[in-house]
């Protein structure tokens, strides 16, 4: 698995400044690559590392272009690096075919080189396109839909009626499609509201291990095209997120909020429902997002407020005891100054 | 799957206002409903949405009585729809029987009408009631016992000895009986202490997906009837929710804590250990609960505070830069009325 | 599964106050405890309790050696409650060898009593070291390394070639390996980054239910020798936990962040990326991390910040509404001041 550094310099559409038949075996950390490997500078802390770094080649901005190193100039290094690392990808096996070992419903229909591995359950009806791919484990409920090319890791769940893009990879564990949480409460407890409605996921979205998305109650619960989620996400029925929207570990929509598109969500961050958040809003780690938010604000905080607003907030709040010694300080010498004044009315 | 709309009146015991022998195959959300549809309306928000709605016909309270659509007329409207609903609900196909796919091990004991689907394994001494599902890829432990009716979703740990109620649901991919997290810290690290207990789950419980409830260090970790759990919940060991109570997703509570009956806790809230909180306590989104609460209270924020403690507080907070300048401005007014006056004082 | 009591002190090295031939055949929480069971008091809440337990004896420090009562007296009795409650542990019935329902790839190595579950899925190049369990469900990716008398719960997934050390406890739907959460963004959407590195879990390490461990993008991820997870932890790409450091669930550590030993995190606590928290330190439940912590300080709140600095703040922003009326009242009384003064002038 070589490349010459030539080679690769081309892959990228990279200046090549340095042996072109330079043999680079791997890539790695700037601080941890060998002789062997390539590595990548995307800023100025591992500029520095690069001195000592013992890579064969490095992949630079042209900001970089002088380094006294092999090296493949590109505009974006970090695009580039992306581009080659996938070279570099130790191969994973795919079960050839059709596992005697899993259970398919009837009606259910394959595309070309499909691969199922042991112990997956497909339901009746399912259909899978070309190419696809789902790993030992998975529960695929019945007449749902997979794309071409999608990537399915072990043990995931996918139940009746959900559809699946094309290229979409979803991580082990995650469970699409179970109920949404509804319930009309009556004095004799919470009554179920049947959830009729699917889950949509559109082409080239990536769901983290262990998420849940929940199906619609009427409807359909929608994931836009090329939307990323990290692990542990929770997403209730009803929920749109719209086209390259990201969603950071641990956070969580509530029932029937609408994301547009390119919203980011950060860690642990939460969505109350029914709300909007319009196009490029951007949420920090751990806010809590009580009302809708117009296109492009960047919101921080629970309850989360406008990002220099809780900033600003945020700095008075290291300021609170100060203040209070302030106060203090003017109630006394307020105190003073009157008692000092009648006394000389007095006098 | 059609009916008519007498049917449907007659079903949930509402007032026909329309025509009884209007077909009705569907149900969906007001501004999504085709002609073939009923909808329902269950505030203004929806009501106004009606006038443009293509649905055949409306579920509604006795406000909208006079709407000049077809309507049947109930007091509870998103009752009698979760009642209809269920009616239109795709119909789930259960495995017939037990698949000779499944793992059983000796003692099991199945009722009527079970239903266990390929890849599951149930344990020695396993017992299953009569008509429950216990779908593929479910783990269930030795000597665990499900009541009658229960719906187990595919993906489903369930680990020895633990004890699950009729009519429960679990969704997939949820972990009941893990060992609680206990740990004596000696000099050689942390010493695991044995988690002996169970969990018992009664009756008309209701488990979100990848939720994760632990087994008591001693005893039980006890679910009460009718509680729900949405998705990606935690439950430690020796923790107890009382009867009817709603945990949304991504909440927490730590080990030996006691819900009451009616107990709700938003999504992401956390519960500190070996604390209570007594009935009907309802705790904000994201809240974190660091100490008892007394029965009914309502506590936001984190740390947790009441309701009304916590508002005004929040507003006070978004006052902050404002206080801090009429601060300042005090201080300069009393420093110059300080300085005028020792100034007139030694004139 | 009976002891006798003097057996009991033996095996914890504990002086025995009481009749050694005492048969003890269960231990219990102190309240729950019936006559056949022994129970331990670890404080004065529960030495309370003791007074009304029907226990047959009792685990305590020598605090409470006079209780008059059959004791084991030890300086520990958290730990010799441990210790105990492992002798009556109801023994977890371990699939005798290799299942013929599952499913093992090509040059898999299984050391000696190894035990494999039906519906267990081994990669090609496999290793499981000896005594070690997999129980039912779980898929092990290709090269992954297993070492000795580990216990891998059903259903747990561990993917290609990550590493699992001596004696780890690996809690049931934990995923071990999924790719980190890498992307560059493209004006036609995000670019996924290879995760080509690995999970190392180092010897002893317990990690709880549905955890996710997100594999290296270059590197490794390192979970350090002892180190205890709770139930639904997320751990991303390239972070390293040193030794013995204990993990709350619902707890998350963002990419390339480094802890260093006995690190402390509460629940739902959050870690933002690429910053260090150094040995000893302990960030309490909810808090959000925002920057590196030097060695042994303890943080809260989200921002965190010093423990002091945040119970100093907590307790000012309790005081806001009252700091508001004060300088509310400065203003007025400074105005009445200005105004009399002013008059007084005039007069």
């Amino acid at each position: 698995m070589s490349r010459t550094l030539g080679d690769l310099a081309a892959l990228v559409g990279g200046e090549l400044k340095g042996p072109a038949h330079l043999v680079i075996s791997g890539i790695a950390a700037v601080d941890q690559a060998t002789p062997q490997d390539i590595t990548f500078i995307t800023g100025k802390r591992y500029a520095r590392l690069a001195e000592t770094s013992q890579a064969a080649a490095f992949i630079v901005s042209p900001e970089y272009a002088e380094m006294p190193r092999p090296l493949i100039v590109v505009p974006h290094p970090y695009l580039a690096y992306a581009r080659i690392a996938a070279l570099f990808m130790p191969p994973a096996k795919r079960w050839p075919g059709i596992s005697e070992q899993a259970c398919l419903g009837e009606g259910v229909e394959l595309g070309e080189e499909v691969s199922i591995s042991p112990f997956v359950c497909l339901g009746d009806g399912v259909k899978v396109g070309d190419r696809s791919t789902i790993m030992a484990g998975c529960v695929i409920g019945q007449e749902v839909v997979i794309g071409s090319d999608a990537l399915i890791y072990p043990n995931v769940t996918i139940l009746d009626r959900c559809w699946v893009g094309n290229r979409v990879i979803i991580h082990s564990g995650a469970v699409i499609g179970g109920d949404g949480f509804g319930f009309v409460p009556t004095p004799q407890g919470f009554h179920k509201i049947p959830q009729l409605g699917v889950v949509v996921i559109e082409d080239d979205v990536e769901i983290g291990a262990n998420c849940t998305i929940d199906r619609a109650a009427l409807g359909e619960t929608r994931i836009g095209r090329g939307v990323k989620l990290d692990n542990l996400v929770q997403v209730a029925h009803n929920v749109t997120i719209g086209e390259h929207s990201i969603i950071v570990a641990q956070a969580g929509i509530a029932g029937s909020s609408k994301l547009g598109k390119q919203v980011a969500l950060g860690g642990q961050a939460g969505v109350v429902g029914h709300i909007e958040l319009q196009d490029g809003v951007q949420v920090g780690a751990q806010a809590g997002v009580t009302h809708s938010i117009p296109a492009g604000q960047v919101v921080l905080g629970s309850p989360a407020r406008p990002h220099r607003e809780f900033l600003n907030l945020n700095a008075h709040f290291s300021k609170l005891p100060e203040m209070y010694q302030r106060l203090k300080n003017l109630e006394e010498r307020l105190q003073q100054l009157t008692a000092a004044l009648s006394k000389e009315t007095e006098s």
